[in-house]
């Protein structure tokens, strides 16, 4: 099997589960941004989240949600991020499609996490241009 | 409405929308990470992820997905990145639950963001501990 999270969905390479249910499996990472950092994974081999079908992105965000519910209850984080990162320019390493699941640590050396983005304030006229392109 | 997202979901503040549905409201970000960054919110009302019901929650990342096709067919990037930040110390500045889609340019200066964490191998001490807190 050539994909590490199919193998680690069917068992094949042994991961810390952390849930699962027919169509998901979640997992600690191994080399977590914080501490409990979770990977979500539909059981059904994606490339990435163009491709998902609507039931396992339906389930895979549900298992998301359910594991930032978790995260609160039993690692008392102050927030979680929940992150697809899809295609290798925006930071996708593993080619099946992926959630991430980050617990957040106010001021603690537990957390590795920054935010993403520099806000840059857009004009009316780049905004307009831009939202013509969305149109249908 | 003290809610600025249910103020923007029901047109009492302008914004530049990208899509919309029955459940859901989508528009280019003012002040965006990367040319062409989106927010998608639900329109009921959620103070975050962990709140939102499960038709909302399904409809809202089928619009972040069908925005990342769209990313890539009208902006011509070369990734996208979905984020929810669930609470302020995960960066949730808007307390109306939403998902940023970001597209990604490489090398390019319409694109200010980075990878958001800095990885660090766990041991297998330390995952059997945290797994075992997610035990049901
Ligand atoms: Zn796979
Ligand atoms: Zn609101």
């Amino acid at each position: 099997m050539d994909c590490v999270f199919c193998a680690i969905a069917a068992g094949q390479i042994p991961s810390t589960k952390v849930y699962e249910d027919e169509r998901t499996y979640a997992f600690l990472d191994i080399a977590p941004g914080s501490e409990g950092h979770m990977v979500v994974i539909p059981r059904a081999h994606s490339h990435d989240i163009r491709e998902v079908e609507p039931a396992d992105l339906s389930a895979v965000f549900a298992a998301a949600q359910l594991l930032t519910r978790r995260a609160y209850e039993v690692l008392d984080c102050d927030g979680v991020n929940v992150i697809n990162n899809c295609g290798a320019p925006a930071g996708q390493t593993v080619f099946h499609t992926h959630v991430h699941v980050i617990p957040r640590y106010t001021g603690s050396d537990k957390d590795r996490v920054g935010h993403p983005w520099i806000p840059k304030p857009a004009s009316a006229e780049e905004l307009a241009s831009l939202g013509a392109k969305f149109a249908l």
